[in-house]
């Protein structure tokens, strides 16, 4: 074991210098985004984003190129190292051969950075001086704060208030960076002065974190909004992931037989597997795709699939993707980045399309996975990413019951340094499992938009 | 700028595979160790250090080979990369060539790894089942909590009970990884049940932390203790991060007119500078080497050069240092790992031999440099590195001043992803800077032991 090699890497000369865009070879197209008052087909608000993004958002080109500027910040950790897992192969006993892709390298510590760096760039090159956003966990955040820094915007980012009380440090990196952060509901927007008058210690969400982001932007003339998942321009920057993966197995000389990634809003994990979708559509391989939700919020295995809002207040355009309705109140899930109540259109639209499929774990199990991971290949690993890490195990333990010899990829997002309190309260046997009342999704989802039928 | 390279990166097959030990090399061998009691040159204690880790002590060896169990741990992140700190360069308007090479990037984030995992592995080879040690701002104890996870080992961490109650992250991490971990003084010691029943809110020291240590170690059969810094087989064991660094340089065809590194204990830095020192006695190259100490622990700048213990209880062995006195108090530095009392006997001899030079700095301006540092390089470094960051820019803005375009090399020893509440404190104006009165000093340094004249 000891002689194999742990880490593969890729030169800096071999960055993917385009983005793949999925959109190009879709068997079935995307239904279209809905405009959240007229209810017909709309592009991106202009007043959120800039012309270059809502370009990308639609554009049917197969590749795009990466702007120098945004290639020569991406190579400050880029490309991303491949890791097998040999240690925790040889824990679990089994003949599967564990990769996994490690996005935690990035300054911000995860894999958000690959579109923020882009946004901040095309909103920077349009002229833009500010941005908004809103981040749950703080990983979205504290990326754009980076990104912000590196091409000289303000920032103002809307935290879950619930996460700014919990995750100080997160908070910290941003004002770091020269960001500002505030707690959500603030009183500094409409829609969130509202919820604040009421109870100034408001817990907050991230659909009300995002309806203030985007008050915020549509009300100031120098501002535009930024989102870090679910729309398909953000999911479309992050295939640098799955694109450097891919090249990577090639010169190994392997493929993966299971992809397994995490799934909040989909951007992380459709990262990764869209290039490997494309060899589906190719007809080329066939790898199982596994996208895992927390039992917490299980937009997939849970939810519809229909038109709803991204956002708590109904201002965001109308996505058509799986969705636990935008009044749902997730529960207050450790992973904070995966709480979010629906999911990324290009997601859904592959789970429809029975390209990739889902499942959805409890909390504990994620945190025993985590914490065998850090126990073996020594990482300690973002409570999201941890949810990923348990379906590997499962995966990996069900190749040793079949005695098959396995390639399992990993898509490893983000790392928990800013996490440890939930690891402390795992470990101190404080955390549980939550279970979600079927009827609390039923009553969130009753209150989905009425889409006319044409 | 952008078109230039970023990431100077070694493959697996190039880590060095010998460490290199500078004794072979000395023009002057270092002064004898002394016995806590009889005050006669002795060797580390056996009942605390395994014969392996003794022979490397005093080894006269010029190259000791790294076995392949601790080598193939070492993979995992290393070798570690050299980047070209072409944003900081731009900010600063400076024609001085910035090279940093990036300790940062082990699961504990700092360079303490290289000799954590050879320490556990030799303990383990030697049938120790346990080990005890101390831990300041939690780099060291979370580093071999890492270690005694990859070899089985228990493990037990007195940590300083001020750093404790402020970095309840590094805790955490430490029992991720499986270890134990109490606040020191803690009732578990002897020498600890002294101070914590007088009180149990007793913030405690680094001096009295390793006292704990040593004597659990002295009254377990079954233990031994380990040291992150001051002794020459953990200078010896750094030593991969300036030999790596060299062959980088080398292929990348350029050599440091300026080496900068922080020094609390001395290994971090030792581990970058001693490969190249070597130059220096071969009469191969001249670069200028500075140490760079905190004013509110100047061991070097305002200390002696004198035998004197490397502990509180006046237990462990009198070692020929740089010292402020054992008594000595040092002020509530938020950069933990430089408050040291002494400095390690290679790094003293070093300066006497006039091979390297020291500075001190205060802690504003430390902070004001990482965050310049992360406003430009993007990564949050530990308050430690972030004193040889302020060095760093002020050499470039004398390489500006006076238009030399110089090569300066910063070993940068860690990330700050746990320190995140001194760089708040920083921001919200709540630090200050620490005159430490003369008086202060001079009282420690008159309780130095008396060593008997020869």
């Amino acid at each position: 074991m000891d002689k194999e090699k742990t880490k593969y890497l890729l030169e800096e000369k071999d960055m993917p210098t385009q983005w793949y865009n999925i959109q190009a070879d879709l068997p079935e197209p995307l239904p279209p985004l809905l405009h959240p008052v007229t209810k017909e087909p709309t592009i991106l608000p202009p007043p959120l984003f800039v012309d270059e993004l809502n370009k990308q958002e639609f554009s049917k080109e197969r590749y795009i190129d990466i702007p120098e500027e945004v290639q020569s910040i991406y190579r400050q950790w880029r490309p991303t190292t491949l890791f097998r897992a040999h240690r925790l192969e040889k824990a679990l006993d089994t003949p599967a051969k564990i990769y996994y892709k490690f996005e935690d390298s990035s300054p911000a510590g995860s894999h958000k950075p690959n579109t923020a760096v882009a946004q901040a760039y095309y909103n920077k090159k349009a002229g833009v001086k500010r941005l908004t956003t809103e981040t749950g966990a703080g990983q979205w955040g504290s990326a754009l704060s980076m990104a912000c820094m590196y091409f000289g915007l303000e920032l103002k980012v809307y935290m879950v208030r619930i996460s700014y009380q919990q995750k100080p440090y997160r908070r910290n990196l941003m004002e770091v960076w020269g960001a500002k952060c505030v707690a959500s509901p603030s009183p500094d927007t409409q829609i969130g002065k509202k919820f604040y008058d009421e109870n100034p210690n408001h817990p907050g969400s991230l659909g009300m974190a995002i309806s203030e982001a985007v008050e915020d932007a549509a009300t100031h003339d120098d501002t535009k909004y930024a989102l870090g998942s679910v729309l398909n321009h953000v999911l479309m920057h992050q295939t640098v992931i799955g694109l450097e993966t891919k090249k990577m197995m090639e010169r190994i000389g392997t493929y993966p037989d299971i992809i397994v990634g995490c799934v909040g809003g989909g951007s992380n994990f459709a990262g990764m597997f869209l290039p490997f979708v494309k060899d589906m559509i190719d007809k080329k391989h066939k790898p199982k795709i596994i996208c895992v939700e927390p039992t917490g919020a299980p937009s997939i295995t849970k939810g519809l699939l229909a038109y709803d809002y991204g956002d708590v207040a109904g201002m965001a355009p109308i996505c058509f993707m799986h969705t636990l309705g935008h009044a749902f109140i997730p529960a207050p899930l450790h992973a904070g980045g995966l709480r979010y109540h629906g999911m990324a259109p290009i997601v859904s639209h592959m789970v429809k399309l029975g390209l990739i499929e889902a499942v959805s774990v409890p909390q504990l199990g994620t945190f025993e996975a985590g914490i065998q991971f850090a126990r073996t290949e020594g990482y300690i690993s973002a409570p999201e990413t941890d949810h990923a890490i348990r379906v590997t195990i499962d995966e990996a333990l069900k190749c040793k019951q079949e005695g098959k010899s396995k390639v399992i990829l990993l898509a490893h997002s983000g790392h928990g340094h800013f996490d440890m309190a939930a690891y402390d309260a795992y470990l101190a046997g404080k955390l549980e499992d939550f279970e979600l009342p079927e009827a609390k999704i039923k009553e969130a989802l009753a209150q989905l938009p009425q889409i006319p039928k044409k």
